[in-house]
């Protein structure tokens, strides 16, 4: 089945300094017309970061969009033109007390593909430090939180991650352990 | 720590048939102001449906956002006022030749917590039967596709799967047959 959508034309209807938001008319495999709507966004990293004591580095903080706090793995917007490898490390250096010598990619997903072209770079840390020196931004508001596997077994099965990123990340890493 | 955000005033950008983009000014812990920038959707639902022959029903369609073709666990947004697991019962048999007789709730998360408040509620299907008089709307092109256990890992590990919603699903099925 042929399945491509051809862009026909196109308009901007919104911009700010990471978001675009486009509309633009596209065709059908069967010739028809619709609109489609795109958030535009620069993508992201995020990191498992494991410690030597065998537990998962999260961070907790308020999700304005949500309303409420969040338990995720450390992550952030990719700056412009930056490897994601080198924001998954500087995101766990600037939101925990880690620092990670090298960073692998695990996988890189949409996080809502219906409307949004934002790609998720997971990465797996390797080498990881605490490092005290940590001076957090002052208006950064971010909680470290240590987790075991039993404990991210628990807070999955209590539904206290409700993260998607966050999801992913933790069940490869359980699955890491799986004898299946 | 305290956390919270709280809105001082807000002022809507853009809205359409189903996103609202709101931009508004809110106060830190620490009483300094930031803008917040926030994509609101209606929420949407999925479902993780496996036959009898133990095959995920899965869905490959064009994602005009990402530029190319996806493999997802069907799912679809919540019309106003739908009952998630109602809204994933509708996007089963209205994107696959498959019915459910009911579904249970394994997860509900955010898709991009960041900037957008979208709620993604999965269910697992009971009761799966093939439906062969589905009809599907003229303007939808979706392919079905049936994968094993090992096909859905192999899948996976080439990163054939990159939707999150569809990753967190396909985590769950195979966590179930994990012994650790």
């Amino acid at each position: 089945m042929k399945l491509n959508e051809t862009k026909l034309s196109g308009n901007t209807l919104f911009q700010n300094s990471f978001l675009t938001i486009d509309q633009d008319v596209i065709q059908l495999p069967n010739g028809n017309r619709h609109q489609r709507l795109v958030v535009r966004h620069p993508g992201a990293a995020c990191v498992l970061a494991v410690t030597d004591k065998q537990q998962v580095v999260l961070v907790r903080q308020w999700r304005y969009a949500a309303g409420r706090a969040l338990l995720e793995v450390p992550a952030g917007k990719l700056d412009k033109g930056e490897d994601p490898a080198q924001c998954a490390l500087r995101e766990l250096a600037e939101e925990t007390p880690y620092t990670a010598a090298s960073v692998e990619k695990i996988a890189a997903f949409y996080s809502a593909p219906g409307f949004c072209d934002e790609v998720l770079h997971l990465y797996r840390a390797h080498g990881i430090q605490a490092d005290s020196a940590l001076q957090p931004d002052q208006d950064e508001f971010v909680e470290t939180v240590l987790l075991t596997q039993e404990e991210v077994r628990q807070a999955i099965a209590n539904q206290e991650i409700c993260d998607a990123k966050t999801l992913i990340a933790l069940q490869f890493w359980l699955s890491e352990s799986c004898t299946a």
